[in-house]
C-alpha cells in the first residue's frame, strides 16, 4: 500500500486538504466533529506527517549533528555517550557524520547539514583542516556550532577542550622524570591547535630542562596508518634512536607497540612509551601503557549542554569562550 | 544577514517566484536571458536550496542511515568504514544512529527515520530488541533495510553476517584441542540470532565432544559492563571453576582479562580466554588474545552495496537472501 498523506486522507472524508491538515494541527478553526473523523482516519491508516513537510513549518529538526573524523578512537566514542546523554534528556536525536580526517569530505558534510537538516553542531574538526570558511557560512547561516577536542581558533564560537598545553608539558617532564634524554614526539597535524598546543608543552619542557629539541625526533603523522608504521620503525632503527616516545594520540601510541614488538625493542627497557589515550584496554597491554587519559565523556557532555543552552534561549552564537577540561596522567609498566 | 530564499531572489528581479524556482531547476519553460539573470543574483547572494523543499521534490535524500547498537566495538567502526567507502562512490552521505543496545531508544530512531529522512537503512539490532515491528514498518513503508551483523529472522529482507553456528563451533573445538574440560561460553543476548547460533555452534561442539552442557558456566551478558565484570568475578571464583573462556562478543573478553589481573589468575595457565573480536590491540594484550576475526570491513561493504543496488533499481524489498562472509580463528597466547 502507498504511504498514507493528507491529499488521500481528504479525499477519502471528502474535506479540502487544508481542512484535514488544519485538523490535525489541533487548529481552532476546526468543529471538535471534523477533527475527531480526521484524526480517526489518521489512526485507522497509520497516517504519520512527513518530517521533511514538519519541519518545514516547525523549523526545527529536533536534532544535533556531530562531526568527527574518526570512531575508532575510545576519545570519539565516550565523547559521543557523554553528547547523546544530553541530547536524550533533551528529547533530541543525535546524528553521527564521519570525516576519516578528509578536508573534502568535511565541506561536503557541511553543505549537507547546511539549511535546516539540523538545529545544532557539534564539531571536531579533521587533521587537515584549516580553512574553516564552510564551518563559519554554517554558523553565519544561524546554526550554532560548538567545538570540543579538535577546535578551530579562527571561529567566535565556543570551544571545549582538555588543558592540551599542561598535558603536552606533563607528559614530556613525567617521561624526563623517568631518564629519558632523547624524547620523541609524535604529532597529530600541524594544523589542529591540539597539535600546536602538546606539542609546545612537550618543547617547553624540554628547554626547561636544558634538553636540546632535535627537530629529527619530531614525527608528523599521516592519515595512513601503514606510513605511520613505516616512519616510526625509521624512528627506532636510526642511529641515536629516541628513549623515550611521546604519542599525541592514541594510534600513534599503539603503532609505536606493534614497532617495537616486531624490532624486538623492550619496553621500557629499551624505549619508554606514553600516550593521549581513552584505550580501555591500557591497562592490559603488554607492557601496561601509561596515558593522559582525557575526560572524553565529560568534553562530550560539556560541548553538548552548551550547544543546548543555546538552542533554548535561540542563541545562535554562544560567544567565544574557552573551556578547559583536565586530564589525568596515569602512569603504568611502560613508562616505569 | 538572513538566507537568501526564492522569495527574495523573485522580490529582488521582480519576477514571480514560480519563475525564479524553475529558472533554478533549468526549466525548459523558462528563457536563457531570465534564468541567466537568475542564476547571476543566486551566486551573488549566495543563495542555496533548502534540502527539505528539494528533498520534498525529489523525494530523494541521498542518504542512508546506519542504526547500530554501539561505536567503542572495532567490529563497528570498521563495519562503517566498509559502508562509508561505497556510499562515497555513490555520492550518498551516510547518518549514523546508536542505540546503546536500548530497545526504546531504536524504536524512537526508526520513527525518526520514517518518511523520508534516508533513502534506505543499514541495521545492527540492540540486544534487547526482540519485537521488530517498528522496522517491518519502515519496510512496509517503502524504505529498504539491509541487515547486518546482528540480524532477525523475522523480517524478510538480506541479512549479511558471518558464519556464526560455525565460528561458535570451532571456537570451542579449538579449547577442547587445547585441554579445556570445563569451557565457559560468555553470551551476548537470547534474543538475538547471532547470539543462539554462536551458543548453539559451542552447544554442540561439547556434544560431539562428550563434554556435558553445564548450566551454570553459560553467563548471560548485560548491558551494565559493571554487572558483567561482578558475574564473570563470580564464576571464576566459584568451585569447579572453567578452565577455558569463551567471549562471544569483545567487550566480554575485555572484562575477563580485567577480572583475571584482579584474581590474580594466569591466562592461559590458570584459563585459556578466547574471544571473538576486531581489537586493535589483540596481539598486544599481556597475553595476546586469540579471536575469531570477523572480516567486518567486507561485512559492511556488502550489505551497503545490497542497499544500493535495490536503490539503484528503486526495488524497496532486496529478498530475503542471507550472505555469509567468513571468519578467522586467529591463534595466540590466551590458548597456547
Amino acid at each position: 500500500m502507498d504511504k498514507v498523506n493528507i491529499k488521500g486522507l481528504a479525499k477519502e472524508l471528502n474535506l479540502a486538504i487544508s481542512t484535514v491538515s488544519r485538523a490535525l494541527r489541533d487548529s481552532y478553526e476546526i468543529s471538535p466533529e471534523t477533527k475527531h473523523r480526521v484524526v480517526t482516519l489518521a489512526k485507522k491508516l497509520n497516517y504519520q506527517p512527513n518530517p521533511y513537510a514538519t519541519s518545514l513549518r516547525n523549523q526545527k529538526s529536533r536534532t544535533i549533528g556531530v562531526v568527527i573524523p574518526e570512531i575508532a578512537n575510545n576519545f570519539f566514542s565516550l565523547a559521543i555517550k557523554g553528547i547523546q546523554e544530553v541530547a536524550q534528556q533533551k528529547g533530541y536525536h543525535v546524528l553521527i557524520y564521519l570525516t576519516h580526517e578528509d578536508y573534502k569530505k568535511e565541506v561536503s558534510i557541511a553543505s549537507h547539514l547546511a539549511y535546516g537538516r539540523v538545529d545544532g553542531i557539534l564539531v571536531s574538526i579533521s587533521s587537515e583542516t584549516n580553512d574553516i570558511a564552510h564551518l563559519e557560512e554554517l554558523n553565519n547561516n544561524k546554526i550554532p556550532i560548538v567545538f570540543f577536542d579538535r577546535i578551530s581558533e579562527k571561529i567566535n564560537t565556543t570551544k571545549v577542550t582538555t588543558d592540551d598545553y599542561k598535558s603536552g608539558y606533563s607528559g614530556t617532564e613525567h617521561l624526563i622524570q623517568k631518564g629519558c634524554k632523547k624524547i620523541s614526539f609524535l604529532s597529530i597535524s600541524e594544523h589542529l591547535s591540539i597539535g600546536v598546543k602538546r606539542m609546545q608543552g612537550y618543547i617547553d619542557a624540554l628547554k626547561d630542562n636544558n634538553i636540546p629539541v632535535e627537530e629529527r625526533l619530531i614525527l608528523k603523522a599521516s592519515n595512513d596508518n601503514e606510513e605511520n608504521y613505516k616512519n616510526i620503525s625509521k624512528l627506532l632503527k636510526s642511529p641515536g634512536r629516541p628513549d623515550g616516545i611521546f604519542a599525541s594520540v592514541e594510534k600513534l601510541a599503539i603503532s609505536t607497540y606493534h614497532v617495537c614488538a616486531a624490532l624486538g625493542l623492550s619496553i621500557p627497557g629499551d624505549v619508554k612509551v606514553l600516550g593521549f589515550s581513552n584505550l580501555e584496554t591500557a591497562s592490559l597491554l603488554n607492557p601496561s601503557l601509561t596515558t593522559i587519559t582525557q575526560p572524553a565523556f565529560e568534553i562530550g557532555k560539556e560541548a553538548a549542554t552548551i550547544l543546548f543552552e543555546g538552542l533554548s534561549k535561540k542563541i545562535v552564537h554562544p560567544g567565544n569562550k574557552h573551556i578547559i577540561v583536565h586530564s589525568e596522567l596515569i602512569e603504568r609498566a611502560s613508562t616505569r
